[in-house]
């Protein structure tokens, strides 16, 4: 029974770290069980519907990590603010070189978001936790609900588009613009929220 | 010679629209043969490099496609505002579902910028070309340089950044948040800059 395990795990992990630093399309079938060292059998086993199956349960496990690892960062901090800077020192530290890094998610939503349904949802729907997770770290630090969510969907687009920018100029620079206009953003809509306690300071 | 130039733009037109559709990986050299309906020969001779050149010069055509669009859509505006607006407006009704829309720059830009030197610097250059185009308009508007460059490479992030959120939800809406989020934001770094003339209307 462990060992069976143990192949399933095997074989995620693989297509996890292969789809993470090719993308879906660049990563075939072949390659998974080549770098797992599983027998195809097994891959087939476990994931009857081939690629597509495989590579919706690795966004699951993906995405399991980065709400483990923004769970941990938004509860380092009491104040929505410090959490953000935090956030941005984060990414403008990230190795954009470095092929585990960078941004897999909006890779594989994009090459996948008109060709596989189920895979388009993993990523909507992770999407729509990241971002829920930081407005209800906004609404404890008394924001509004629909400025919170607002405000969220926002600063994850401002990440997401500086992520391809930094991508594609091999370097962090955008992110720290980036960083320097979010908390701009956050301390015009304090002010227009009437918000001028330091945010999470309740 | 017309018949050779003929055969070279026939290629090119048919992996410009065939990666734009699916991306870099999951276009392959046979389906562009096969589609364009040119003799392989052909394709190795005016592409003697294979599929990087080939899509390094597809891109640069893509992208003068985008900046002739981008500098029709400036062009019909004085004001740097409105334009913002039709460009907003335009994202709004772009037809997500669509294979031939969506926002094929991105998805091959990170899908090349760590394995192809040539064509993560078409893909930078391309979005260094847009948002200094719009730079320039907000310039011609009475912003100070760095102010424009600055609320010009946000504008391009908050755009790729809700492109992604477009296609994961299969829905426009992302757009129209953006689009209230963005004119927000020039209005309040306009009062801080001091133009509180309506830009444009010099």
């Amino acid at each position: 029974m462990l060992k069976s395990i143990d192949t399933k795990e095997k074989i995620l992990f693989t297509a996890s770290k292969l789809v993470q630093k090719q993308g879906y399309h660049a990563t075939g079938l072949n390659q998974i069980i080549k770098e797992s060292g599983c027998p195809k059998g097994s891959l087939y086993y476990y994931f009857p519907d081939g690629k597509e199956q495989l590579v919706e349960e690795a966004m699951f496990r993906a995405t399991e990590g980065m709400r483990q690892e923004m769970d941990n960062l938004l509860s380092a901090h009491d104040n929505v603010i410090d959490a953000i800077d935090h956030l941005f020192e984060f990414y403008e530290e990230i190795d954009v070189k470095a092929e585990s890094d960078g941004i897999p998610l909006a890779l594989i939503a994009m090459e996948t978001a008109l060709i596989s349904e189920r895979i388009r949802i993993a990523c909507r729907d992770a999407y729509t936790l990241f971002i829920s997770m930081l407005a209800d770290k906004f609404v404890a630090s008394n924001w509004p609900r629909q400025a919170a969510d607002e405000i969220s969907s926002l600063i994850f687009a401002i990440i997401q588009g500086n992520g391809i920018a930094a991508m594609t100029q091999l370097s962090n620079e955008p992110f720290k613009l980036a960083h320097k206009q979010v908390m701009e953003i956050i301390r015009n809509k304090e002010k227009e929220l009437d918000l001028d306690e330091p945010t999470g300071a309740n």
